[in-house]
């Protein structure tokens, strides 16, 4: 499944700095980069209890943020990138051998 | 419909915050901030077609980025927020007389 997550962390002190940092390496480990704070996820169900565990327990909830938006089995139809840094097709990693 | 719009826009420049901040702007006309650049515009196609020819006459598309999201009419089932500033809900704005 596709799942989109979108975070806002609060940088301002080291620590703040420091979530961040584990936010993107978690979400990276998982799925694609499509913006600074946008990852595109192509989970199972396994996976997506995995990643939000190790989020989840990373942020700091009084400050940080994460949405997370399922996107369905159509989830191609459903978006448009407009402008630079056109992305790639995460399900196309599938035929890389 | 419900329009999830995230943008990139780089902000090296005073005139790269400038287009940061109108493309704010105009998000936060048709819709709600979710995130710092995570907007959710429940639109109708007029409204969304009006919307998207602002923004995407504001940005520098060599440098700057959005994305667009259909997230059809069962939205709210496929959203989760974790986290700091949880959201109002964007329908309840149609009872406010």
């Amino acid at each position: 499944m596709m799942v989109l997550i979108t975070y806002d962390v609060e940088t301002l002190t080291p620590e703040g700095k420091r979530r961040l940092r584990h936010v993107a390496k978690y979400c990276l480990s998982y799925g694609q980069r499509v913006q600074n704070s946008v990852f595109e996820c192509l989970v199972d169900p396994v996976q997506f209890k995995q990643l939000r565990a190790l989020l989840e327990k990373t942020i700091d909830p009084s400050k940080d943020s994460l949405r997370y938006y399922m996107l369905g089995s159509n989830w191609k139809k459903r978006v448009e990138h407009i402008g630079a840094k056109e992305t790639y097709d995460p399900e196309g990693l599938l035929f890389i051998d």
